[in-house]
């Protein structure tokens, strides 16, 4: 690299990778300061330069990558989105579709919530902070919960087809049930700071459960085992978050 | 009044007592602005330069009713609070013993939040502006809803006293799951600005109730009658919220 020769075409090409990768490097490591701060500071306390304060970058740096404070707030979400999806969604719909599906979903969210203790949900916060401010932001947050909503949707409804759950089972009303049992959870372990918020959850989710099941004797466990087969070969056509 | 002699004592006092009234109306007429204004911008968007611009007063004025932005802040939510026990504790508590007490209590909170779908409900939002903010303004939000959530707390545990709820009934996490039911209704109304909310609350209340009963198919409505007399007499020993 010392040669002041002009630098053949495909090295030029090869340099200007490492420099968007170096970009993408840089972009990443924002995002995951920024990431950290929303969940401390909420994502109103996001701004171009509290990040380059804590990241130790000019402001012009910042602003290089997030060309606005809103495009900042929404690429958090984005992002959270993202690792909510790898964390819980993705490993999630790996289970049978039915009840195994739909509890691993449910127990992958407690998981997260529960890590989330100290550090606060992004979603749950966020739908606080701008239930009343219209924006894109707040539409991000929106699509976000929806998205995520959707997949839940579609757990029960599944249930429903492969029989585990009651064919009069009205989704969104036993969505709206799961829904409050998480925000319960996140209330008062973070809020109130009382411990068995986690047990509590799992315990209600399996009463919710125990209600809709067809035979609520056998179906939470015993229809894994008798439709696994069947559903073995139906995983593919899941529809990604 | 337009003597110039040296007033009588009694009169004396008389204005001083219209002084102290005015002064009260004064500080109503902040806190309810006050109110408003946190209902809108969160406990934390209250400062006394803000309330001074929405009051039209000056700072000194506002300052002269509450001596710091933190009295400010927990001057409104033991207002809050104190509406909140007027509008539902103190006429759900009117209502016999037992599940017809704790039905109350439910169906009023949920009425509560339901007219507050606009302008947002002060212990929901706060608890998610407070949960990592510790300091006074927190022990008092807290300190508020750990007195709502005893009073449930009493409402399930003379629910089973009466014998409308079953003996093993866990009243920890019961209120987990009712509370649950009020956190989905906001969230849902609020941000999602879904309708139906306020009827999937019910509904699932009632699973909650029959989940717990005695009797599923009678407690819920039966027992009322069967107990109402027993119960009459025993009204005044409620421990106020």
């Amino acid at each position: 690299m010392l040669s002041h020769d002009a630098k053949p075409a495909q090295e030029v090409g090869r340099e200007r990778g490492r420099g968007a990768h170096k970009g993408q490097q840089t972009r990443a490591a924002i995002l995951e300061a920024a990431l950290s701060l929303a969940s401390q500071m909420g994502i109103e306390g996001l701004s171009i330069g509290a990040l380059a304060e804590v990241t130790g970058m000019s402001k012009s740096g910042v602003f290089a990558h997030f060309g606005s404070r809103e495009e900042l707030q929404i690429s958090v979400i984005r992002e959270y989105h993202a690792r909510f999806a790898d964390e819980v969604f993705l490993p999630a719909i790996r289970e049978p579709r039915g009840l195994p599906r739909l509890r691993a979903l449910f127990t992958r969210w407690v998981d997260k919530v529960a890590t989330e203790i100290d550090s606060g949900c992004i979603y749950i916060s966020g739908a606080v902070e701008f239930d009343d401010r219209p924006g894109p932001v707040r539409d991000a947050l929106v699509e976000m919960v929806r998205t995520w909503h959707g997949a839940l949707d579609r757990a029960i409804r599944l249930s429903v087809d492969v029989g585990h759950l009651r064919p009069d089972t009205d989704p969104m009303q036993m969505l709206f049930e799961i829904h409050g049992l998480i925000l319960s959870l996140h209330h008062d372990a973070r809020f109130l700071r009382s411990s068995g918020a986690v047990d509590r959850a799992h315990k209600a989710f399996e009463r919710v459960i125990q209600f809709y099941a067809v035979d609520p004797a056998k179906a939470p466990v015993g229809a894994v085992a008798i439709n696994a087969a069947k559903v073995e070969g139906e995983r593919s056509s899941s529809t990604p978050l």
